[in-house]
């Protein structure tokens, strides 16, 4: 989930200069339309220690019209607040029709915080963000626009910002844990986070992930996606007009700077010139099938089982990849499940329905060859859906998994990436063999054209379904070999890591 | 909650004959109109044991083309569900577009079960619960209709019914506990029930409580709910055009079969011509509010708060029952706040923020002359708000509420009930009165006409609405002394309770 918060975007200061100026009158604009069409706006800024909501803030203080914004933080506890029921300071600072209350934190700070210093488990903080969720819901239902930013780093960026904020006064922060110490406390913020986000990401108010480490980047992104999320807004004619529950709005994607180091993408962060010798290879093959083997009957013995998902761009080898894995496996302890166009049964279901019926009996493996994420890829890219239903499947997804992993079953999924010179070599060496023309078609090509809207929606789908519990997993493929032991090591880590500490328990 | 299902509501032989032809060719024509339309139907056949579940369900499968229709249960769990996660069993079980799954139980029995043998505490349930609103509303996302029924009766009723079930053979109750014990599980029973329903009433697939004393009446109101919901689901043009989240279904007062013995309602069963004596009124009266200003101190000495909501058809007397409690605390600890039409500042917010703002510090006493219970009175009857607002109204007060006395608040709430001759004979002293003519204005007496609308909206609410930590307490209010001395009583009971269940613990 954070791992597009580390990809290292910035923002030079010619490039953003370039693009300010116009920003900020667009956003004085649409206050002013706010204001006509009597729309509530929410702006949650949360996000890790250090990462600059306050300067977040300041900045849009001064691009906004400030007669129509209010900001609210609630760290420190008045009298009149701690003798009432948690939500009432929230409702004293919800915004009026027409403008703009900004929350730090939001209704997000404190259940963090009880996680984080582990006066709470899960379960209190996963009953706690359903309460959110229908608390942001209601609110929806009565037309506000709920814009949530999410300001994220990686642990050396924290460490040396909170380094440079223990030396000035301003800060609260004066001591910094000792490095481990830190490393863990950084470890631990995150699972806390990742829970949370994941399951208060609902289409009409999806969170944001922005990488904070440059400030100018981090304002720039703050505000473009503010300014997106109320021209939507505005441009929802009404209420009664508007399409069913949990509409969408903005694909981070879009609204990238266009400074080619603001452009950056968690794709474009896998270094595809990973290779490894042929020997090598086959040593590694032998010894991770034999293990795996192991694993697996090991697996079936203790009801243990296992899903795994295989995405990836055309040709990117992902046959060849599940063919490494089934070849270690019991025919009769694993199934792949390829997944085309839908039958006409299918079709007449949910579209979760043909994977719930797929699901493996304990101690079985399930290998999904594609799956239910081309609702958020090829469905969304050649608009065989609508925007409200793909944009919905986020939280539909992560809830499916959930429960999947809820149940004991180990999730793991692959995004198998290759560079688009690679692609076209292969599609050529394909035409070329007969015994593998079929499998390129027509389809093939015309995908490949639409390359960077399936980048974008590969992208957001990344960052809204990565769960420490049900991970993507990319993989360098432009060496099939060292994709595919990639893989295995990851399915062989993922199963011997499971069967241990059940062993354990 | 359940009250409505006691009220000892029947259908004679003749009255059932009457209907059921017409009902039977409508559930045809619409059951062929479904599959055009390409509509998923779930019916979800839950509620008490031996209220004839499956009296219900033979009687659909008589009434119904059975090609499009599939009949579930989940009591006995096979090998294949029992090892995979729970939810797989229902995806199994989901109905093409155009049929009708029936679901005995559905997903509620399970969850029921576990909270009543104990296995489970009010934290899970709760849990479980709001996954099961996810998964409700993912599916009518989807297109789906859900029908909710649930079945329910007297104690005395379902110990009279189980024991006949236990003399015939085919029945799996052979032995039924002893009184007291029985009456200790019907209790704990409908606690569950009362949270569940409660927590999953949402305004798109509303529950329908069916009293299931009478035969003929039980499925008469099902089929006729059936055929309503399905029409209303034809009537939806699409998708798209269809309002936002949680769009609204039936009234089940609309519903009623035409037979007097049908028509009965949770009002007409409070008996208004209860009185008390003059002497011994003003004795009670005295020794309650010494015992309430009493409790009031310690109360705030304890901080603990309470919020009493009064509603009642106009000159009910709410106001003369609010001045006996006033009388009774001391004004530092106590304020009234009477709800008219909202000021300006209240119309630019939420329709819960008037009410969140005067929620009491810890230790004080709100006292609200009508409420939030607008949002499905007025605001419904008189059209000032869409069928959508007020029906997902439901849930956002029950979840109120939840807040409210999760915070340790005691909620109270009463209507207060007089006979359409007694308020006309009111009205007429209003006008004869000087002092009390501004009572009366041309408003009152357009409410009056629309008596039976607000009679079914009212039905509709102390149904949706009654929740055992937040009880509706219906006051029979022809007598004034009568009416106020109930209230004081309520009152302090349950401040009594509360204060000395805090002082155990």
């Amino acid at each position: 989930m954070f791992a597009t918060a580390k990809i290292g975007r910035s923002l030079s200061k010619a490039a953003y200069k370039a693009e300010v100026e116009n920003l900020r009158t667009e956003l004085l604009e649409v206050q002013i339309a706010l204001r006509e069409r009597d729309i509530p706006v929410y702006l949650i800024i949360a996000g890790m220690e250090g990462a600059g909501k306050g300067g977040v803030v300041n900045t849009l203080d001064e691009w906004l019209d400030a007669r129509g914004v209010h900001v609210h933080a609630f760290w420190d506890e008045s009298d009149e607040e701690k003798y009432r029921p948690r939500p009432w300071r929230f409702w004293r600072a919800m915004p009026r029709r027409g403008e703009i209350s900004v929350f730090f934190g939001g209704w997000y700070l404190w259940p963090v915080e009880q996680r984080f210093a582990g006066h709470w488990d899960d379960v209190d903080i996963d009953q706690c963000m359903r309460g959110i969720r229908e608390l942001e819901r209601m609110l929806i239902n009565d037309d506000a626009l709920i814009v949530k930013c999410w300001y994220h780093f990686s642990e050396e960026d924290q460490r040396r910002k909170l380094k440079a904020l223990a030396r000035s006064d301003r800060s609260r922060w004066k001591m910094l844990p000792k490095k481990s110490k830190f490393s863990e406390q950084y470890q631990r913020f995150e699972q806390v986070a990742d829970r949370v986000i994941r399951a208060t990401d609902i289409g009409r108010a999806p969170w944001h992930i922005i990488e904070a480490t440059d400030r100018r980047y981090r304002d720039m992104m703050t505000g473009k996606i503010l300014l997106q999320a109320i021209k939507e807004a505005l441009a929802d004619t009404s209420q009664d007009e508007r399409p069913a529950n949990d509409a969408p709005t903005i694909a981070n994607g879009e609204l990238l700077p266009d400074a080619p180091e603001a452009q950056v993408t968690l794709i474009d962060r896998i270094d595809l010139d990973q290779t490894i010798e042929r020997d090598d290879y086959r040593k590694r093959l032998d010894s991770l099938q034999a293990e795996l083997n192991e694993l697996s009957w090991q697996a079936y013995n203790e009801n243990t089982s296992t899903v795994l998902v295989f995405e990836g761009v055309d040709a990117a080898g992902k046959g060849g990849a599940i063919r490494r894995v089934t070849q270690a496996v019991d025919s009769r302890l694993r199934e792949v499940i390829p997944i085309a166009a839908p039958t006409d049964e299918e079709r007449a279901h949910h579209y979760l329905w043909r994977f719930w019926r797929h699901v493996p009996r304990a101690g079985r493996m399930v290998i999904f060859d594609r799956s239910w994420y081309g609702r958020v890829l090829v469905e969304r890219v050649e608009g065989f859906t609508s925007h409200d239903n793909w944009a919905r499947a986020y939280l539909e997804i992560n809830d499916f998994e959930e429960q999947l992993t809820g149940a004991g079953i180990v999730v793991q999924k692959f995004w198998l990436q290759i560079s688009k010179e690679e692609q076209l070599a292969r599609f050529k060496a394909r035409e070329d063999t007969p015994y593998k023309r079929y499998k390129i078609t027509d389809e093939d090509w015309r995908n490949r054209e639409k390359w960077d809207d399936y980048r974008d929606a590969v992208n957001e789908m990344l960052t809204r379904t990565s769960a420490q519990h049900a991970p993507w997993n990319l993989i360098a493929g432009n060496d099939k070999r060292f994709a595919r032991i990639q893989v295995l090591e990851i399915v062989t880590k993922a199963l011997r890591d499971t069967l241990k500490a059940k062993s354990k328990s």
